[in-house]
């Protein structure tokens, strides 16, 4: 029997970041890094977002899980993230790594590579073009930071990643349904809203709500699937507008936000809709 | 008889830019970075913001226009700028290039100067200071990145500037009337609001539709015209609250996002307001 | 008797800074730079962000007040912030300090430190854990940015700094009351709501307003706190939803953005709350 993850298990570990409100150190892209620190706050940790490789090392070493997220990179940063990243490993405080723009650059690809090697996070969070091109999947052709419409099996995609970094880790590939695998488990979420993926920067927050509940959490496959469980729930709740108000992606972002720091363990119960797999290696 | 550009065409290119979803390669200010990626998805494109010099030449090589815009300005931003920029025009790939700031410091002045001679752009959009001051205008002052309230008739700062750069461009120059000029043509684009101004980044936004745009149509003046005719009816229907929501730049930057990604093409040929007329070179 | 510092002043200070549209030059951090400017904007000045060192001297020249915050600090922004804080102090431009992060490294502590004992800043704000630290207390703790919940008196902390600056400057300490201290008096400031801290960037904010209204009003203490009261004033003011809008931490940083730009003096006159108080040296 593979494991339960529910409602209530969500509910739980929330209540817990709520409670513990732990401080999640972010290394992330200018472009969004305000809304990852705002969905920190309002999923109830505490973001900080220090960012010199001159402090990276005593900053994440002060806090409880790490983003790291390659969007806008440079050398600089590039440097910073490695500091910060072995530190984190050695401190045992887990790292959710956000290849942004795998396979968009050589650059890109190769620094983050490099750093997936150097860090070894606990958890790599991608779309499915990312982690299949990392995994050595072939075709996959990406555009900026999007993945094309490929016909990638999510959970091939998270096999081959794994296979290929050869350490123990949990992969999370986000999408209309999100997949989330450790080798041993999968589990699928299908919680969510068309309005997400239109929200800039939705997927870059969905790495801090994950480190905050793996902060709390030290099964960071669970910790994973029921941070994305919640902020699906978040979102179906807050396209259920009651209100004329207009909801396009912009108010909707305002919206999700807001409806996670008000959500109830009751909705989480509800609505959450998790199923776990036991997989059978290939 | 002048081209008519009226909300057909602008609903015909607005169209094309949500079915073909083209790439927007951006290297902007830090201030507005955010903003200018929502817009683009609210418009129906895709943006990225990779910003380093190891990466700009390709990232922009796999993309169908360009934004590049001078605020936050530093030494490695103005390297990438160049790299991106000469890229970019090598490929027949449109730049909008914003030259936030321009007058306002001697460095600004003169990396923004010496980038408009390297990379030649397609389309050069500032206020009627930024463009004055560019084409060599006297008496302008600039007062941080605001145009102090000059006399500046905005035909003659395109003029100038056109004249000055000396090869064939786009010049647009934002206002309460938008203008658009190409040495043979000028368009008056009169859709807007009064809030509009008063929207941190709305100008950088601009910049991301009418690239959006400019990616599509490969007449730039059509493009431009009837990006910001586009821009100004969204932001006068987001004006028209039929809700008790209060309406300051706050609220009303984020509901002109939502009625731009909502935007009809009825709403678009009913309240477009372009006039094209020939000018006679003086 | 102290001075009286009350609604009617905070409305004559706020009406000039609408009238003068006074530039306030910020070096500030990456993630609330948008939302700093935003503000400015709400409170009817005018903002600009340059942050190259080679022209920080040339725009805070230009500017009537600065910001220096020390939030993602990193080498070369502490050099330009030294550029510009000097030059601000040798022209008599007010620099409102914000030392975000004091105390959670030692990087970001030791440059904090040099940075005012160069710039000697007209106005330090920051929390009381960021200002006692600062000051020499013992037994404070900080996480990341935020204060722990720490039992530190307000006025100590700003004592013991003003006693380590040994020069003339005011302090002021935000927190559910705010404090203003400048040697001789001590203003508590009693306006704010209690989703204003979880506001991402509103003590940011604060300083922006802060700088603001110090560069229309040469007693900085009063400043200071007329600004504070005007925050809180349209922070209650947001609070009191008259529609069925969800008012989290996100929909609210808007309406307070939007209640501030509309504002009236008959509400600062009917709602601000300051009182002040002679100090007697110890």
């Amino acid at each position: 029997m593979p494991d339960i993850i529910d409602g209530r298990i969500a509910a739980a570990i929330y209540e817990k970041v709520r409670r513990e409100k732990p401080l999640v150190h972010h290394l992330t892209n200018f472009v969004t890094m305000g809304d990852c620190a705002a969905v920190t706050v309002s999923a109830g940790a505490l973001p900080v977002m220090a960012q010199a490789e001159e402090e990276v090392e005593e900053m994440v070493s002060a806090a409880r899980a790490a983003v790291i997220n390659t969007g806008t990179l440079s050398p600089s940063r590039v440097r910073a993230m490695g500091r910060m990243g072995v530190t984190a490993r050695e401190k045992g405080i887990p790292v959710v790594f956000d290849p942004v723009g795998a396979g968009a650059t050589r650059y890109r690809t190769g620094e983050i590579l490099a750093l997936l090697r150097k860090i070894r996070p606990s958890i790599i969070k991608g779309n499915k073009a990312e982690i299949g091109f990392l995994g050595g999947l072939h075709g996959i052709k990406i555009r900026g930071i999007e993945a094309l419409n490929i016909d990638v099996d999510p959970l091939e995609a998270a096999q081959r990643l794994l296979d290929f970094l050869d350490y123990e880790a949990v992969v999370v590939i986000t999408g209309p349904v999100d997949v989330v695998y450790d080798f041993r488990r999968i589990a699928r979420v299908f919680n969510g809203n068309a309005l997400l993926p239109l929200v800039v920067g939705s997927g870059c927050m969905a790495a801090s709500v994950i480190a905050a509940f793996a902060a709390v959490e030290e099964d960071f496959f669970t910790a994973a699937a029921t941070a994305l469980a919640t902020l699906g729930v978040a979102a179906e709740l807050a396209a259920e507008s009651k209100d004329n108000l207009l909801l396009g992606p912009a108010a909707f972002k305002i919206r999700w936000l807001d409806t996670l720091f008000f959500l109830t363990a009751e909705q989480l119960v509800k609505s959450a809709r998790i199923k776990v797999d036991e997989v059978t290696q290939g």
